[in-house]
C-alpha cells in the first residue's frame, strides 16, 4: 500500500489531539468537514441523476453524524437522501443534525420496513454510516438487521471511515464480511483498509496540520484544486 | 440584476433563522461553510502558483471569523496566508480558529508595518473580512487605515459578504469608495451588490433550505457539481 494506516489507538489519539486545546478544532466543525467529504465523495462516485436515491444509516456515535451532515449536502448536491436512523441519541449536536434534515424534507425512518417496502429495496446507493475508528466487538440489534442486509444486497454501500462491523485493524470478521464499493477514510486510513475489496478508495477531512501528520507518522495525500477529498490508488 | 438581493434587517433576520432551535445551525457550523466557500472563490480567481500570497484583514466579529477559517482552507488549497488581525476578541470561537491557523504556521500580526515592510505591498492579493452585513456607521481605528489603503491600492481585494465599510444598502459611501475585484456574498447578496463593478461575483453558503429562501423571498442559486461556491452573471 502506497500510503500509512493507523490503528485504533492511533486514530483516537489523533481525535482527540485535534479536539484538545492546542488542536482548538470543535467536533461541530470536524464533523461538517467530515461529512462534506463523505457527500463528495459519493457525488465523484455515482451519477446524481441515474443514482438519485440514497439511503444513509446512521449509527449512534459520531460516524452517525457524519452522515447526518452527508445527508444535508447530497440534499443540495441534487441527490435524494433518506435516513434510517433506528437509535437517536438526545445530544444536542445529533438533534440539531437532525433539524437541518427536517428543514430539507428529508425522510427518516426507525424502522426499515416502511408500509410494506424495505428502504434497502427503494434505494440506490446505501450510505453506511453505523460505526467508525472506535468500534469493538459485535454489531448488537438494532444494527445487526442492517448490516446483515448490507452482507446480501447487490446494491452499491459506500462506508464512512471503516466498513462497519468490521475489525478497525484485522478487517472483515467471521460475521460481517461485505466489501462496500466505495471507502471513505477519515482523517488518515485505518489498517482494516488493507483489505477493502472495493472499486474506490477515498480520504477526507482537509484539515490536517502536517505537524500533527508528522507527530503521528502518517501522510497527508495531495488533495486537487478545492476538493474535500482525494480518490488514492488501490 | 437577475437575483434578489436583501436588506441589513432581513439578512440579519435570515441568520437569526438559521441559527435558532427551528434553523438548528450552530455557528462553527455556518463559519466553517462561509470560510470554505471564500477559499474556494479566492481558489477559482487567482492562480495558487502565480499569486500565492494572501493577506487576510480580519475584523473583531463574525465576517472575521469567516476570514479566519477562510485562511486555514487557502492554506490547505496551497496558498500561503498572512493575518492582520489588529484587534483579536477573546471569544472562544476565535480564539481556537486562531489556534488552527498557528498550527500551519500562519503568520499572524497585530500591526500593519512589519520590520519597515507594509504586509500589503508584500502580498499578491488582499482578503478583506473586516466587517459584514450587520457593520453600520463609519470605519473607525485600527480599521481605518487598512481601509484607507484598499481604497488607493493596485493589488486585488476579495471582499467576504460586502466590501467592508460599504453601506450594506446603498454601497459606497463619502469616505469608502473601493471597488474589490472579487464579491463573496455569504447567504444571499445584499442591496449593496448593485454597485459593485469588479471583476467576479460569487455566492457562497450552500445551506439554504428552499423553506428558509421562500419565507425570506430569495433565490437559492444553482451551485455546479459540489461547489461550495457559484459564480454570478454582472
Amino acid at each position: 500500500m502506497a500510503f500509512k494506516c493507523v490503528s485504533q489507538k492511533v486514530a483516537q489519539a489523533i481525535d482527540v489531539e485535534l479536539m484538545s486545546s492546542s488542536g482548538g478544532f470543535s467536533i461541530d466543525q470536524l464533523m461538517e468537514l467530515a461529512g462534506l467529504s463523505v457527500a463528495q465523495a459519493v457525488q465523484k462516485s455515482f451519477d446524481t441523476k441515474k443514482n438519485p436515491n440514497v439511503l444513509i444509516c446512521v449509527g449512534p456515535g459520531n460516524n452517525g453524524g457524519d452522515g447526518l451532515v452527508a445527508a444535508r449536502h447530497l440534499y443540495h448536491f441534487g441527490f435524494k437522501p433518506s435516513l434510517y436512523y433506528p437509535k437517536q441519541p438526545e445530544k444536542d449536536l445529533y438533534q440539531r443534525l437532525v433539524v437541518q434534515c427536517k428543514n430539507l424534507n428529508v425522510p427518516i425512518y426507525k424502522e426499515l420496513e416502511q408500509a410494506g417496502d424495505n428502504l434497502v429495496d427503494k434505494s440506490d446507493i446505501i450510505l453506511d454510516a453505523l460505526f467508525g475508528f472506535s468500534f469493538q466487538g459485535e454489531v448488537r440489534d438494532p444494527y445487526k438487521e442492517i448490516v446483515g442486509i448490507f452482507e446480501k444486497t447487490s446494491k452499491p454501500i459506500v462506508s464512512v471511515d471503516i466498513p462497519s462491523g468490521w475489525n478497525v485493524e484485522s478487517g472483515p470478521t467471521e460475521h460481517v464480511k461485505f466489501q462496500p464499493q466505495v471507502l471513505v477514510s477519515l482523517t488518515v486510513p485505518k489498517q482494516c483498509v488493507s483489505h477493502f475489496k472495493g472499486k474506490h478508495h477515498f480520504v477526507g477531512g482537509r484539515f490536517v496540520p502536517p505537524s500533527l501528520a508528522e507527530k503521528f507518522k502518517f501522510d497527508v495525500p495531495v488533495y486537487p484544486g478545492a476538493d474535500q477529498v482525494v480518490e488514492m490508488n488501490l
